[in-house]
């Protein structure tokens, strides 16, 4: 069973909260990326290791039995700080940061670096299809309660290039519990890859939303 | 253009380096998942960061201009360490280790915690197609060229748990520069996600080859 507790917070507290633990995944992120392209000695990295154990334990004195999941606030705002997409407390999350305009797309521009690398220089296929996973979703709810994937199919127009990033979704129908939507992710050249899905509400935010 | 040069690394220098660089990763998945699920104060998050800059700074100190590709070496092996999927010493990656049986099947069993969340103690539904992808692509691929998706299509039975799961995948049948292959995932109580896609020689690898 999921927990839909709603969690009061107030708007004040989340700001602390956010300014405490966002930066601290962002110098993760910072990390992860000196871990792969590090070309230190192995002394160097020994004590890069140790300090890194050192922060682990540290932050590992008090922690949560299980995973972030989502928090649902009494102010109406959905916290998905741990999600791997948008988490701004999961350092794997680039974090997306998906905007929704008055026509009804839901986009993002972000960047990626070596840490998201399948070919050489280039995004992993499977990582533009976790990118538009999500945002093909996120245009598919309304905020609150999320559509989860269906079925969803990519087409690869050729290979994306590590950098700077955009991606795109709208919703093109809805059919009971089911929304169909299509978008893409481009590099600087144009589109790279293009989706399309059905995302269903599921039981549990159907039962909720009674 | 993506750079081929083979690489003269003894079998001894590889399994240096990889003894240096591997525990190194592996302490950063350690510490991104105590990113996300730390309930520390303010203090003690400040100190763990100090920490982490410290060794960001270290690994820093020298390193790769770009990101780390794939070295392919005079041995014949493939070097994929910065891979999001399979590399050892990129974080992010959990890291897979793919397997290949005699009738043509490419396997893996593998654990994704917190840090691969979507809905709460779920795996992100993009997490699986990235995981999917690849390891079709991998089933696709003779180990040393790789086949690049050309198009891919998911079809989520239900949410997959976080947790120890296995992926599997063959190819069904050759045609020129396509493959095509069919893969799922599972976790403990069954199959998951459905995945099926066509795999392309990218031009590069063909001339490579010539």
């Amino acid at each position: 069973m999921l927990d839909f507790t709603l969690e009061n917070i107030s708007a004040e507290e989340l700001q602390r909260l956010r300014a405490v633990y966002e930066p601290l995944a962002q110098s993760v992120r910072e990390l992860i990326d000196a871990t792969i392209r590090t070309e230190v000695d192995a002394n160097a990295v020994a004590a890069a290791k140790a300090e890194i154990d050192s922060a682990t334990a540290r932050l590992r004195h008090k922690r949560l039995d299980g995973t972030f999941g989502v928090r649902y606030l009494n102010s109406g705002e959905r916290m998905a700080w741990g999600n791997v997409v948008i988490g701004i407390r999961n350092p794997i999350a680039p974090p997306l940061v998906v905007q929704h305009d008055a026509s009804g797309t839901s986009w993002c521009d972000f960047h990626l670096g070596a840490a998201y690398e399948g070919p050489p220089g280039h995004v992993h296929g499977g990582v533009a299809a976790l990118v538009l996973d999500h945002l093909l979703g996120e245009a598919a709810s309304d905020g609150v309660n999320p559509r989860l994937t269906g079925t969803i199919s990519f087409r690869y127009v050729r290979a994306t290039r590590l950098g700077d990033l955009h991606a795109e979704a709208v919703t093109t129908r809805t059919d009971g519990v089911k929304t169909y939507a299509t978008g893409h992710l481009a590099d600087d050249e144009g589109v790279t890859v293009e989706a399309e899905g059905v995302f269903i509400q599921p039981r549990w935010a159907r039962d909720r939303s009674d």
